[in-house]
């Protein structure tokens, strides 16, 4: 059974991006025994449309996935799926966030998949599909930008750590989610 | 010369309090040799005036502050000081953070001073009084509630994390503020 992972880093102020979308504080960090590890857990990632986008304009599109070391399958979740897709390894899903999961889950074959972005995972969250948090901690305070959690869906959910990491800049921490 | 630490618990997504300013979240955790140690450093408190109501009305007053051990001196910051006073170990301070800092450092004597609450705390990041933030992250998602940081005063600050403890069931982390 493939274990679904929401894979971040935010901030200590818990925003996952900055103003306009910058993500400058969470580079150029150093990697982590974490998130090597998660990265070679992960066969297929979820994203939203808005992650997808921002992606595609600042970071090389998927190219740029875990700093050019993905190329896996990569299913985007979207109602308006762009008409000409330019790249096999991206699948469109119209039909939301629970089929998404099915499909990556199939993808991967009993290896984990990784969520990303805010929304998708705010979704999934709510319809209790998400097993792990792995959050990065980046040594910054921003104020500003896309939060971690909250909006219309948010509700309290308790968590249990079960790994800290920080042999680098950020500390990287695994969460279980509690059901 | 006496160190400003803001002293906090937040939970994962990054709130210090929850809905109706309930804290039942961050309670009931193990202490941790962070925890204790910087309660040990702390010699005067500077608080707001919304985080000294919320102690009044929920926590037993400063009785409640680090659940009991406090007996030492408290500002609160306030451009409305309650008429009547009934505590001598708490002083009203009507003319601003940078007046309350400085009347809890004379106060300290060489000891740390901790800052409590979001808005005092925010008002003294924005002014570049904080030194350390101690932070103790709760494993939980709250949604909503009282943000750590934000607002109009809000500015991005990095931070270099000097410490991490993970002995109790939050993570406990000791970032000092880069000016």
């Amino acid at each position: 059974m493939s274990k679904v992972i929401w894979h971040i880093t935010m901030s200590l102020d818990g925003f996952i991006s900055g103003p306009d979308d910058s993500m400058d504080w969470a580079f150029d960090r150093d990697h982590s025994r974490i998130a090597d590890e998660t990265m070679n857990e992960i066969r297929a990632i979820v994203g939203g449309r808005r992650w997808y986008e921002v992606a595609q304009a600042k970071f090389d599109g998927i190219e740029g996935v875990y700093g050019g070391a993905w190329n896996g399958p990569v299913f985007v979740v979207t109602h308006n799926a762009p008409k000409v897709t330019t790249d096999p390894r991206v699948t469109f899903v119209p039909d939301g966030i629970g089929k998404a999961l099915a499909a990556a889950k199939a993808e991967a074959k009993g290896g984990a998949v990784a969520i990303f972005g805010a929304n998708v995972a705010q979704q999934s969250l709510a319809l209790g599909l998400v097993d792990e948090i792995v959050v990065h901690i980046a040594p910054v305070l921003l104020g500003e930008g896309v939060r971690l959690f909250g909006g219309p869906l948010a509700k309290r959910i308790e968590l249990e750590r079960r790994a800290v990491d920080y042999s680098g800049e950020t500390t990287d921490l695994i969460f279980r989610v509690k059901r």
